[in-house]
């Protein structure tokens, strides 16, 4: 072949790797099913548990049944001992460097390692489905010198997070936006992390590599780091007034506007909307309406970008919550992953199932054929 | 679209996703050029210090460049004290694993972290180049009971990684055959641990989580866990004469024969060659020519294939001279770890040039708009 007709799929943008049972994305009418569950119902009337039932199962759980998997993700909370020498030792890293150094460690500690039947690979994501959680909060409170905090046994998977951040139990609207959160972000087709997680499954490597892997992609800016920079900006922005000169600031400087912009979605993140009302309904609850004015005078300020197909994504709304909630802002991401965990186990044993070596080409452009001149003989 | 008119490329195989000037391959003929250099001038001539430094630096080193670099790595050999403290907590780890955690909270004490640079992200590539051997080589004593050994301050960087091992300065023989395979093994495209480390990349997070992510990915016994698995058919194998039943009975329960086969090279992997002649001499030098006999006669029961374009690949010979340097078998695929990083490190650097997300497609063939039933009327 010559390299005229080479074909270079940069970003991979439009190139199909594999087809998935899991989650439909239609970019263009910016609509989002998991299993065939459209994003919206999901968002009003299920709960992360069911959710995470549903990405796994392929259905839907009866109440037996979802009580079955809440108690086996309640049963995995308590993290193996040696985990939280592990978390002290890196206690002054990022939370994303914490968690992926913690995920990588309990792979030696789980009762299923070197099994990668889809069986034990589902028992190894759910249990990580509640570990990851608890590695968060319990990095959260060594680096602060405190114990870490015992998992509530009763408190649902949301409840439960938002407990272990300073043993307060959340009152029921913060537990229940923390829970539509991890809803919205359970899963997302082939995006970078996923992506990577399948990357490593292909190999036939174990979950515990592959959620590892998708953690250390998730921390980039340009993926899940996004959250944590967008309420870094609406700080900076400090007022909905000084929204537009800041946003031409960035712009003028061909800098990108942090929640903003989605590889596959061209129309609004259908998942967006769930968390602009919630931001707005918090905002006010709290005496803090500036926060959701300062957001929607962002959007405003973007409209042009809008016609271009540049919408807010999932994370633009989603920071403001959190800091409304007292998290503390370098745990947003991280809180992505929290919830992230079913899609990841899910891919993986989707991966697993006809498994091949995802292994692409790189054309090479540089020289060819060089001498190799003794090292004497060179300049 | 409709679905019929989507292609899917699974296992990405044929698909150029970017362009790169690191290395050359050429699987028809079996030609492989880093920066333009033969791998067959590069395993006769040049050394791991001096094939790290034209991957990292796009030329041959004159020997004041080469000097300076050869400081570089000596420098970094030592590990943060912190690291070995985290090693003890995996030490009951696969080494593959005990390495992927150990890298992870490297990040935490590199100086040059949240620096995404070109010039910061290979310091700490280099640094990883003599952090990684000594991470291996820690935990394999660790795991024993014993203290590791501290870095040679003289010895290359071969002869030091197997003096690591147990404290003896190994032959000059030895450090010459794991200084060859060290160059045979330090770049290889886009192979899925390198395109594993470039999707990290791609999201912009960091090079320790890149790298990371990238040995998560060659743990998989379908691209480096290989190595581990030949010489354990080698000795189930036994004796020469056993290898063409052995091979047969493999074959007709549709299983892989381990060191065979490649995604690009159809002809044979000319890595490969320069390994096989090094088993050669080791094997009849330390009076176990068995071994060698071994592979060769199922090299030859895999004749058949050979004509399919299934042939050696570069993991096939390397198993043996591992195992006569007294190597554990465990260990055989960190070793690929330990030659790769140049190739991470330089491919990554190439990923953060004109940075890109690397988010593919994937074609969702479940059921579609399905009606959110309520739990208590579901069967
Ligand atoms: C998510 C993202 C990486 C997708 O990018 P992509 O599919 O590779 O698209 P590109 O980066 O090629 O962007 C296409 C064009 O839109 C512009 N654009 C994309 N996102 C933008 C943003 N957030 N702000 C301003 N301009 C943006 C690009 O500058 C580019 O313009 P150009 O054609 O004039 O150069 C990108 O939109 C982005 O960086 N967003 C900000 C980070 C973020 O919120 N990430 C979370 C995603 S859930
Ligand atoms: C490396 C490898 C994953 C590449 O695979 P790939 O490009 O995806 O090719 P496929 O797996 O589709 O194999 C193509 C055909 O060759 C056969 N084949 C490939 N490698 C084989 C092997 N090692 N032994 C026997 N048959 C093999 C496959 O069974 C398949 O046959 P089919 O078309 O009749 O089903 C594969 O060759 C393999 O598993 N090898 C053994 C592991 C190994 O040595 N890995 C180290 C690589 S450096």
């Amino acid at each position: 072949m010559t390299s005229d007709e080479i074909t270079i799929h940069r970003g991979l943008t439009g190139v199909y790797f594999d087809r998935s049972e899991t989650t439909f994305i239609d970019g263009k009418q910016g609509v989002l099913e998991y299993r065939g569950y459209n994003i919206n119902d999901l968002a009003e009337h299920s709960t992360f548990e069911e959710t995470g039932y549903l990405l796994i199962h392929g259905k839907l759980p009866t109440q037996a049944e979802l009580d079955e998997f809440d108690a086996e993700l309640k049963a995995a909370r308590e993290l193996p001992e040696r985990i939280f020498d592990v978390i002290d030792m890196v206690k002054d890293s990022h939370p994303m460097d914490a968690l992926r150094t913690a995920v990588s460690a309990l792979a030696s500690f789980d009762e299923d390692r070197n099994d990668n039947s889809a069986e034990a690979t589902i028992r190894k994501g759910n249990r990580l489905t509640s570990q990851v959680p608890a590695i968060v909060m319990a990095h959260h409170n060594i680096r602060q010198g405190k114990d870490p905090i015992k998992p509530s046994s009763t408190l649902n998977h949301a409840g439960n997070f938002l407990y272990m951040l300073n043993g307060d139990e959340p009152s029921a609207d913060a537990a229940e936006l923390m829970d539509k959160d991890f809803v919205l972000h359970a899963d997302h087709g082939s995006n970078a992390s996923a992506f990577t997680a399948r990357v490593v499954a292909g190999t036939a490597a174990d979950i515990h590599g592959a959620v590892t892997a998708g953690i250390a992609a998730l921390s980039g800016p340009s993926h899940g780091g996004a959250a944590e920079n967008v309420m870094q900006m609406a700080k900076e922005i400090g007022k909905p007034e000084n929204a537009a000169d800041y946003v031409k600031n960035l712009l003028s400087n061909r800098e990108r506007v942090m929640g903003f912009g989605h590889r596959v979605y061209k129309a609004e993140d259908p998942r967006a909307g769930h968390l602009r009302a919630g931001v707005k309904k918090l905002s006010e609850e709290m005496g803090q309406p500036e926060w959701y004015q300062i957001l929607e005078a962002v959007v405003e300020a973007m409209q042009p970008y809008a016609r271009r197909g540049i919408h807010v994504n999932v994370d633009f709304f989603a920071g403001v919550i959190y800091y409304l909630n007292g998290v503390p802002q370098d745990l947003f991401v991280p809180i992505f992953a929290v919830g992230r965990i079913p899609g990841w186990t899910i891919q993986v044993v989707e991966q697993f199932r006809h498994n091949i070596l995802i292994r692409p080409l790189l054309q090479y452009t540089g020289g060819r054929e060089l001498e190799y001149v003794p090292i004497a003989e060179r300049e």
